[in-house]
């Protein structure tokens, strides 16, 4: 990130649980890059709104994109708003409910959307995000036309006030309830993908690509 | 939901893609009820933040909480909020990039955040969070102390501005696309739990209960 990496802006710094907050960057890269789907959070007359949507990182920057109509972009552009990235890793049971937590890996990052005005900037980023979930996919497709790219709009926002947190590992209980008989443990949870669906329209001679065959995310 | 299903506020509506729009209550509440991960957006000095955390239903509110010290706590409490939980389903693989899409689930639930503000209250709702999550689990642990009562806030928020979106199928191509070899299709995506994991601190005598090897979210 731009910023000294212990030095967090008072906004993204972690207030609860200090170990769990982290912030160097290639702790934010990494989650980024292990999880597409974010939440973009924006304020419209003074209501926060949140949107899932996907992201990907290119260096310092992450993106998103949609619709030129959508509401989530028009009202991002140019606007303060907050990109959150969450994979749960697992559900944590301790002997006590008060104890009991989740193992995940989530980054938020503050910042102000930018519009990237270029479009031919704006369709490199494209390519980019298609080709990060699916590598060599973007030259096999039908090219992108005018009118799409116009009707896409892709924003931006500087990865530089950034925060991850992270937590691992069993239930921390309290002392004297590790006597207790009661199961304590992890339930790991995970993104699964399942084999994938040929479109019935598919042409005989389209094969499942190995980008297809070989994704993963989370 | 307490509003007429077939009239939601403005600012709930489905904007774009109506088709995918829905205002059911059965909807909403199904989705609700199959993924407890949720993300609150709140807005502190003009900034929106977006903070992972589990929500639970009961009835036509919803539920979250967490560490009384918790800046997401403090900040939603009696303030407008949104609660936007999100099943990826798929991701929906085009003849062209721009027809590329995502298979989802998703409600966001507008509102203003209210503090159970009731001890016992307060306690019920927890007991209902855990054994809605792992059931019969409550009265397996050790009780909860009067200070870990007083450590945790509850929040709650009516579901009656609320909206689902929700995608499923095929890729919806450009017709004349259909023509191309292009592989397309769906890569269906789910939660997957793998095999719980004793912490290593477990008495020989706390064997897995049901609640453990029989949970699912997603």
């Amino acid at each position: 990130m731009a910023r000294d990496s212990d030095a967090p802006s008072e906004r993204v710094r972690v207030k609860r649980v200090h170990e769990r907050g982290s912030y160097d960057r290639d702790t934010v890269h990494a989650i980024l890059d292990a999880m597409p789907i974010c939440h973009v959070g924006y304020v419209v007359d003074g209501t926060p709104y949140v949107t899932p949507t996907l992201q990907w990182r290119e260096g310092d920057r992450v993106y998103w994109h949609g619709s030129s109509a959508s509401r989530m972009l028009r009202k991002c552009e140019g606007a303060e708003v907050c990109l959150t990235v969450t994979c749960v890793d697992g559900l944590v049971l301790a002997r006590s409910a008060f104890h009991h937590s989740a193992n995940y890996r989530s980054v938020m990052i503050l910042g102000q959307a930018e519009k990237i005005t270029d479009p031919a900037e704006a369709e490199m980023r494209l390519k980019n995000f298609v080709d990060g979930l699916f590598p060599g996919r973007w030259d096999m497709l039908r090219p992108m036309a005018g009118q799409e790219l116009k009707a896409t709009t892709v924003l931006s926002m500087p990865i530089s006030e950034a925060s991850a947190k992270v937590r691992t590992g069993m239930p921390v209980d309290d002392d004297e309830d590790y006597e207790l008989p009661i199961w304590a443990g992890v339930i790991p949870v995970r993104m699964q993908m399942l084999p994938p669906e040929d479109d019935p329209k598919n042409l005989p001679e389209a094969d499942q690509p190995d980008h297809v065959t070989a994704f993963q995310m989370g």
